[in-house]
């Protein structure tokens, strides 16, 4: 059995299944494609999702009797696998160093704050609840300071987040920053 | 200049600076501490922090004319520079890819609970603020869960979280979970 990548393209805003998906097809990384629907239950379900030593999250990779999850984890893995353009995840230490750099604050910052809208707009009314006006206006708050941030200390005058082509770090960030 | 590395060891849960302090210590990597107090507002202050275009945050590493945040990228960009024991941070592939899996899970689930008890039993009742207490009994169930999640998916029946030896992954945990 060759490579099987298990996930849901609706995964956000658990864990970005798309970053994952894009990141395989621009690569054309021979694997199978398995669809586990979250809303139906299909990640507890064993005829679904027969991975049972992982976090029952997607996405997840299954390479043999290996298993990974996380979207960081796995394009990292198959980047080193399948030797994808190397300005995607570059070898160069200070490069590579700036592309983790991104990862880290998007993991603490981004990831928090863009999925927030989601949740108060969406989700919350649809099961009956109401957040609060002013907590609402916070969160739109820090979403425009991080903007800002992501703009004036990443972006600054290149084309991409950390180098002057598409790497990781540009394939993580809009599946987050597009919630909002 | 040789390398610089600003922190304050209270910086938690902001951002952990003393994961990278015992990293640095235990290697013997020769660099400068710089102390930047958080609480009095150092590091907006150039005196003390001149590294301009970083996010103000720390630990942040100045190695001559390269600046570097991020608490994992930082460890990650000393021990390739520095041939740390390979344990810590491995080439091998898929041992490689188990750190990178538990960093990804704790960014998203560890980090966010394990700060809240601070914020809502020390932090909050010195500004005044009072946190309704279904929020505090719902972020202990949450604890619960993800050291249970800890126990079962990446410790099992090792020593350490991704393998018989002291990774990466471990040096990260402690400091969060400590904070509950």
């Amino acid at each position: 059995m060759g490579l099987e990548l298990y996930l849901d393209l609706l995964s956000q805003p658990s864990q970005p299944s798309c970053a994952v998906y894009i990141f395989v097809k621009k690569n054309d990384i021979p694997l199978e494609l398995r669809t586990v629907e979250l809303f139906k239950g299909q990640h507890l379900n064993k005829e679904f999702f027969p991975a049972s030593k992982n976090l029952q999250r997607v996405p997840l990779l299954k390479d043999g009797d290996f298993i990974l999850s996380e979207s960081v984890a796995i394009p990292i893995y198959l980047s080193a696998n399948y030797q994808t353009a190397d300005h995607r995840y570059p070898a160069d230490l200070q490069a590579h160093a700036h592309i983790r750099e991104y990862l880290g604050w998007h993991a603490d910052c981004i990831r928090g704050t863009f999925s927030v809208p989601l949740w108060v707009q969406v989700l919350a009314p649809l099961i009956g609840v109401q957040v609060p006006k002013e907590k609402v206006e916070c969160n739109r708050t820090t979403i425009d300071k991080e903007l800002q941030l992501l703009e004036d200390k990443f972006l600054r005058d290149k084309p991409f987040l950390t180098s002057q082509q598409v790497t990781l770090a540009d394939l993580m960030a809009p599946e987050e920053l597009m919630q909002a």
